[in-house]
This record gives structure tokens, sequence and C-alpha cells, in this order.
């Protein structure tokens, strides 16, 4: 058995890359790419990808350099998920939404050799924290080279510096043999992160791993033939949930669009008749509140895969009835995206819509491409029992999570510590199998010994009416250790004249077990956010720190821990 | 970039086993198997597994052994598929079609350590040939060890020696932890080959092929979740196509059947919901004439995958309109199964059926798991134009392709000359990028320069009324060098009395451009052919070599050969 070798015909090493060349033949006529008046057919991409790549090797960017790019969902940014790889250097899609300075931040810390900047951001490009970066250089880093990408389907003109995208693709050679990969463990892309409390971490993909989450994430949403692929998610995100390299891999229609509005969105869907989309949750609001626009019903079904937060019922049915057909996926940079996905039981159409969304709010199952997914108990290598009930930490571990961090062996030693990629976050084990985020663990209020979720208890703020935002943190406590305080943005102005404290904590003793009622609400103008707009806790629990809880004399302890006295009534 | 190293956490090798565990934890309480009143979960047949890999292991069977099985599809062979790699050791699911001396031969080549038996067959391991084996041995080989699969759901009590299947599974233990595979590179399962001409070759598998085959054709034909899988197609064909790791992947059901009637497909269909199953072109003839015994419709749509032979069109409508989809896969045991598959194209559904019966008759586009596809000229390392028309042999390279040949490093070599798996088949490629194969490489009649595929013209002579069989192969011609002999059984007796050759002649002049009618026709009552159906050519050739066409004076050369004539006609 042993003597039988690898060799070319039957061991090739795995990359995403193989399905662009795959879609030229297999697919050459297909519309590969339609922007504004621009479309492409997979056997140009494919050309156009070569020549870029040609081009790009010609600056002198060797194996494993890294390419940035600045821009929003443009042709360009597609193709470059190909040319930059075959090319043989790595891929770095920086956040649009960036300022200068972090933009400046990362340049430096990828040592950047080519820096693509889409001509919508050439002013940022241009700040003093970039340009000082570009022209001056550091001793441990080249300067980067400006490319602009000018937009193809109505060009600018704006240009900075003597380098244009649409020039190196004419002076390519279509005919290059792309960089022959030898080893699937290859870096393919860097994507920051840009964590709630610690400084931006560059997690690096291998082409293994980006090719088996691809193929597992179209598989597991159910993307047939043909799909029409809606860019309202940004390519900047975990290189679009893989479906830049997925859309090749299904000869599919990439429908290009510079910015995620709801006018952009519903005519491209009634333009191309867009089959599939992601986005996060927020953009179903967008969508509901622009849905006026439409003059006509969808042409038909949209599927569509979100993340980032479980979608509730009431916005589930909304857009559901509107002809979105919404599934739920959970995901980080660090797993190359989709990570568990609630793949949906047609047992459970029967039910009525809370419960529906109740079930789909579940993360769900794991991906094809993890070997293992676990809810281990903290600081423990057991797992919680599958009660839907105990919260443990959620751990991955399988070819698709992350080579690790770059330059900072301490983080990725920390991430992969025990064998396991540990997501920080809080979740249990249905007894059906399906995993339920609950919270990130250090979001986890714990009080005399019980865990209680911030988001749980934040939901249950959305749900009063004059609530808009509600972010919930642990306060010290004197006898429970700590205890839940909440921070609230109120509808309207001088709300806080009608809606009081007591108002709030009220209607929570009303909704949530006493146990998880907040011992202290803080009214604010604003929640302090990241520029993913998910909010600062830290910040929070700073203030909340410096919070004290007077004991009334005549607490009724035990009713507060609810589950604490219902196990004690038990032995009774 | 190059410090970020694999660990456990990022890189587990990839191995289709990993299905069964997830299942288990994603799927715990669904169906996994049904045989006729035998039911088991996801969660049983992993821990039945579990408990069957430590009994194996507990025999002394170590890494890289092969077990030999010779089971229909009962729960059992579905078993195995996990138990064995679980146990480290090598499955080599047997033909139950083949003879006793051919199974010994098997045994002896693979040096099977056990020789796992269905009690259908304990007559067949009884034979001498195989018993000798069994326990005598020879210098070089263990003698394996019998196991007796009684039947799960109507125990026989029939045995063979003291082993039985469902003794080891009680004695095993469900808890212990599989064999840890360190390299997707290990061989997984062992699959011989009978070849028309050559002795049978044993195809090792790796975990990492097979992971990513099962992968790319649940993807690629579209498997949704919660199938029900009907087991019309043998496992012992390419681990049943790869879908015995499929349906755990997916959490699927498997409908197991002892045999494949019309009956039993039938009543599984209605009882169980079947959403997909697997064939040969044969199974739908038995469809066809056994339907008379359906009292009501199909339940629901059925998805049939077919491969072998390209389903003709009159066969797609009338079962069409049954309510079987049938998809067109190609592919071969060196290719872990499948190689191609006709993924249809949405405007196709608006031809004329025989518009559409063409179309769905393409092998069709490369699956994902290959890195690489191509048609070669002959003697050649050109690809042939893609004008559908043009033959050459096809040719392919990946990560799905055999580890290679067991114990045979010539036939290994051969097959992966020039760094590609030269399949043997001649196919062309359409302007489209589809893949049509024409015929066996080796069956090819060159006449004159001009390429006749024999399969060709068989599917013209299996249009005239009177011809139950065809073969068409090369006999000597003193001026083409080859030209096509027909060999023809007729349909019903005494047939040759009103169909005559120079009938058969006419009605290929018709219908053919007159290079490929058969100069001769040969009227047999029955042709030879191998255990899975196919004619065996080799000796039909044998017969040709001896006829010798007369030149005829008259003889039309030009017109003859329309091609050379239209050639000459576009110089004048």
């Amino acid at each position: 058995m042993d003597q039988l070798e690898k060799c070319p015909a039957n061991y090739v090493p795995l990359s995403p890359i193989t399905f662009l060349k795959r879609a030229a033949l297999a697919y050459p006529d297909r519309t590969s790419i339609i922007y504004g008046h621009t479309r492409f057919s997979w056997m140009q991409t494919f050309k156009r990808c070569c020549r870029l790549a040609s081009s790009i090797c010609s600056l002198n960017i060797s194996k494993d350099d890294v390419v940035s790019v600045l821009a929003p969902n443009v042709p360009a940014m597609y193709e470059m998920h190909f040319a930059v790889p075959m090319a043989g250097a790595v891929l770095n899609p920086i956040n649009t939404r960036l300022d200068a300075s972090t933009i400046a931040t990362h340049l430096r810390h990828s040592e950047a050799k080519l820096f693509f900047v889409d001509c919508e951001f050439i002013k940022v490009a241009s700040d003093d924290a970039i340009n000082l970066l570009v022209s001056s250089g550091e001793p441990t880093c080249t300067s980067p080279l400006v490319v602009v990408i000018d937009d193809i389907d109505n060009p600018t003109g704006s240009r900075l510096g003597e380098l244009e995208y649409e020039n190196l693709i004419r002076c390519g050679d279509p005919d290059t043999e792309p960089h022959q990969l030898t080893d699937e463990w290859d870096p393919i892309t860097l994507n920051y992160t840009s964590g709630t409390t610690s400084a931006p971490k560059g997690v690096v993909y291998s082409h293994r791993g980006a090719y088996l989450n691809t193929l597992a994430l179209l598989l597991q949403w159910g993307v047939g033939t043909e799909p029409v692929y809606l860019w309202s998610l940004p390519m900047f995100h975990c290189n679009g949930w893989t479906f830049t390299w997925g859309m090749a891999a299904r000869g599919g229609v990439n429908v290009c669009i510079r910015k995620t509005s709801a006018a952009d969105i519903y005519s491209a869907i009634m333009a191309h008749g867009v089959t599939h989309m992601c986005c996060v949750p927020a953009v179903f609001n967008m969508l509901i509140e622009g849905s006026s626009i439409l003059m006509e019903p969808l042409p038909s079904q949209v599927h569509v895969l979100t993340g980032g937060a479980p979608p509730p019922a009431t916005l589930l049915e909304h857009v559901g009835k509107m002809g979105f057909i919404v599934s739920h996926a959970y995901g980080m940079t660090e797993a190359t995206g989709a990570a568990l996905i609630c793949e949906w039981q047609a047992q459970w159409d029967l039910l009525p819509a809370d419960e529906r969304a109740r079930l789909k709010a579940r993360q769900g199952v794991s991906m094809l491409s993890l070997a293992d997914v676990d809810v281990k108990k903290q600081n423990s290598t057991d797992s919680v029992p599958r009660d839907g009930n105990t919260m443990g930490e959620i751990v991955l571990r399988g070819s698709n999570i992350m080579k690790g961090y770059l330059r900072n062996p301490e983080a990725t030693a920390k991430a992969f510590e025990g064998g396991w990629f540990s997501t920080g976050d809080a979740g249990v084990i249905h007894p059906d199998g399906y995993i339920e985020i609950k919270d990130r663990l250090k979001d986890v209020i714990i009080s005399g010994g019980e865990n209680i979720s911030s988001v749980e208890v934040e939901t249950v703020l959305h749900g009063h009416p004059a609530v808009s935002e509600a972010a919930v943190v642990a306060m010290p406590h004197p006898k429970w250790g700590e205890s839940p305080c909440a921070f609230i943005v109120l509808k309207g102005d001088r709300m806080e004249n009608i809606v009081k404290e007591e108002d709030i904590i009220a209607y929570c003793q009303k909704n949530m077990p006493r146990f998880m009622v907040p011992k202290k609400v803080v009214f604010k103008d604003e929640l302090p956010m990241t520029n993913k707009k998910t909010v600062i806790k830290s910040e929070l629990r700073k203030i909340a720190k410096g919070f004290t809880v007077v004991l009334e004399e005549k607490s009724n302890d035990v009713r507060e821990h609810l589950p604490v006295w219902l196990s004690m009534m038990s032995k009774l």
C-alpha cells in the first residue's frame, strides 16, 4: 500500500484558484460579472486575471508578498481575489470604512508591496498617514507602490502616481501560466480583524482552507448551478464569506455594486434575477425601509445568508413575505468565514412563525470543512451537556481554520491553545445537536454562580417600546460578585423625562428571571461603537466598574436566583 | 508568513470518516438507515461503527490491512465503509456477481486479513477456490478470517466458522476512539476493476481523495439537506459512487435493499419518500417494464444519477413523465467514481425533447475535485480543438484520482504517464466546454484516416426495429486500413429469415455518413459479455480479424469518405 506515491496526476495542491480556469473551460461564454453596463464572460475574467497576474509579477512581486486593496465591490476587487494569488502573492483586502491611520497601520504591519486603491478612496489614500508611509517607507518595509483602480464603467480619470488598473491588465500577458502552487498550505489572503478590545490582528488563510470552506459553504447553503449572486456583502469581509471563489466554482454571475443601498439592491434584483446574496442583519432593515420603491413584487425568491446576529422573528416574517428566504450562519475571520450554519429541517416549516424564528436564530451545525466543533465548559476540557442550557466556550478544529495571525506568535499560540481554536463565544448545545451562541464569553455576567447572557437581557430590553439601543455589562455586586448593568439609548429626544430607570427595571422584572434583571440602568445619547457597528463593551465595563449596588435589607435573595431556589425546592 | 505552522487546531487530515461523528453530533436522532423493519439513527450508526472498529482492532487487524466484504446493500455493508477505516484498515468491497475463483484471486492479491460474507453468499464463499485459500493460506499471505453477516432483519442462522457480524458489534466498545488518522494520503478502500481485456486491477483510494470527491459530487448533483437515498446502485461500485460517505455528510436516510428489482425500488420509493438514487442505465428499462405494479403516481420527484452509457431520448422522456429527474455523470473506478457531470442549464429546458436528450447525453464538465481535465490528441500533448468533432483521449488530473494500482507498479506508471491519468476513453469537447465521450479509445475504428466511433454506429443500429443488441468493431480493409464490422442480435427467434445483412446495411446508409457504414454484418444469438454487462469487444475483434473485404470495382471512394470529399470540394 505504502508504495503508492503522490504524482502530478493524483495529487494537486488544493486551491480555489483552480476554480477560475475550470470556469473558463466549462462555462466559457456564461456571464461572470455584471457591473453597470460592464459585462464579462468567464473566459474573459480568466484572461483578465492572467494578464493582471503577469503584470503583478513584472512589478517584482514575488511569492508571499502582500498586495493590499482598498475598494468596494467592483469588478477589479473580484478579479484580484484570483489574480493576486495567481502571481504567488497574498491578497490583503482592507475594510473601506477604516480611517487613514488604521489603514496605514495595516499597510505597515503587512509590509504590503503593492496598494490598489479604488478611485473613490483616493482621498483617504492621500491622507498624510498613508502618504508618509507610501513615499518614505520605514527601514523594515519597502514602501508600497500605489495602483489606482478607476471606475471601469464610468472612468473618473483620477490618478495617484503612474499606475492604473486597466493599464496593468492591458499590458499583461493573457497566456501567462499562473504561479505553480506546490504547497496548499501557502498563504492566499490576509484579512485584518478589528477586535472590539485588542489591536487589529492579521488573519492568514491557506489555499487549502480557502478551497475547503468555499465548497462546504456552497454545499451547505445549497447554491445550485447558475446562481446570480449579488455583492451586497463587502468582499473585504472574509473574502466575501468565500463567495468570491465560490461563484467561479459554480460558474455563477457576480452582480457587482459600488454601494449597498436599498435602491441599488432592488434594481439589481429586478434587472438581473438575483438568486443569492449575503448580508449582515442591518441590511434587512434597510430593505424593509426601502421597499416602497419597489413597484412590483420580486421576480423570484432571493436566498439570503446572514450572520453576525440572529434574525428576529418579525423581521424574518416580514422579509419572507417580500420573497427573501433567510438562512443563518455563524462565523468569524479566523474560520475563513462560516463555521456553523443553521441547516433548515423540513418538519420545522409546520411550526408557528415565532417558533420557526427561534429555531432559525440558532447558529446550527458545523461546516463540513471543520473536523470538529465543541462547546467546552469554562477552564475545562469537558464538553457541556447537550441540554440547550449550560453555557460554555465554542471551540473549533479543522482545515478551514486560519494558518495564524501574521507576525504575532503569542496571539496565534493563545488562539490555538489545547489543540482547538477558541472562538471566545459562549454558547449552548441543544439536545438535537444545534449550537446556539448566547454571548461573547467575556460579556457573560457571572452572578452568584449563574451565567447571565448579556445578549438575552439586551433582547428583552429591545422589546421595550421606548428603547432604541441597549447594551448590558457586568457591574460589581457586594453579594453576587457581578450583576447586570444596562446602558440604554431611548428613541427620540427628551424621552428620559418620560421613561425612568424604574420603568425599565419593572419591565425587565415582568419579562425575565429575576436574577437576570439589571440592577442599574444608565441612559445615554449614544453607545460607543466600532466601525463594524458593534458596541465597545469594554468602555461600558469601565464605567460600570465605578458603580456600587446598595444591598436592600429586604432583598429576597433566593427568589432573585430562581434556578438556585428551584434546586433547593427539589431537595425538600 | 512562513512561520505559521500546522497544528491540531488548523490542520486535520481530510477523511470522509469525520462525516460520521459529525452526523452523530449534528443529526443524532435523524434516521440513518432503513432496511426492512430495521431502523437506525445517526447516533446509533456511529456507536455501532465504533463498536465494530474496536472489535476489528481486537482481531489483530492493524494499519493498512485489507478487510474484504462480499455483501449486497445491507446495513452492515454501509457500516463497514466507516468502521473498517476507523480501525485503520482498508475496505475491499467485492462485486457480488463474481464467481468464486475470481473472488479468490482478489482475496489472494489483496492479502485480505478478514473476509466478511453476507449470508446470501455463504455458498459462494464455501466454494473450493475460496475455501482452500481461507483454510490453507499461501506463504505470502495470512489466511483471511471469515465473518458471516447474517440478515439483520430476518436472521437465517447460517454460519461459516465462529465469527458473526452482530456479535462483533455487541462485543465492541462503543466509546472506543477511532484510529487517529495522521496522513490523509493513507489508503481507505481498495476496489478491483474488471477490465474487459486485462486482469483485474486493485484501485486504492486515499482518505483525501474520498473526502474530496464525496463533497464535490454532493454539491454538483445538488443533494440538499435531508435526502432520502435509495441504494439501487451496489455499494461495491466505487463505494456507491461515494454516496456511502455522502449520506453521512448530509445526515440523509440510507434506504438499503437486498435486491434491485422494480418491485423493491417502487415499494421503497412509496414507503420512504425516496428523493435520490443512482443506477446504471439498465435499471431504467427495469423500472419502465415494472411500472405496471405502481398503483398510484410517485409521491414526489426522484432525482436519479446515471452513468455508464448516455440515456437515450425516448427513455429520458418516458421516465421523466413517471417522475424521475435524470442527471448524467461519467466516471470510473480510478477517479473515485464521478469525473465529469452533465450540469444542466436552465435555458435547455426550452428545447425540444430530442435536443434536450442530445445535450443530456454529453458527459459534461469536470468535478470540482479534479484540478484539470483535457482531451488530448492521440500521441500528442496538445488538446483537441473545442469543435465538438475532433476526437482525442480524455485525461484527468486531481486529488480524487486513485493512489494507484495495488502491487502493480507497471500499470500504475502507465496510467499516470505524462502527469495525467489516461482514461482510455475517446471524446470531443463541444464549443460550450462540455465533453462528450465517443468511444473507448481502443474501440475507435480508424478508416482512411477518419476516426469512426463504434458507439455512434451502434446507436444507429439500435434504432433499427429488429435489432436487440449491436456491437461494432474494426475489421481489416485493404484500402482504408480498417472498416466497421457489426455484430447483431435480432429481436425474437428466426428473424434472420426476414432481416438480412443487406437490409441492415441499407438502413445504415440512410442514417449515417457513408464512411461509417459497416462493411459486414454478422448475426449472433448472443454477444460475449462481462459480468458488468458490457460487451467483450476483444473477442469480436478476433472474429472480425478473419474477415476480408472484397473491393468492388465501382466503389465510389470519395463519397464513401464524405469529409474528405467535402474538403476536396472546398478546394475546387
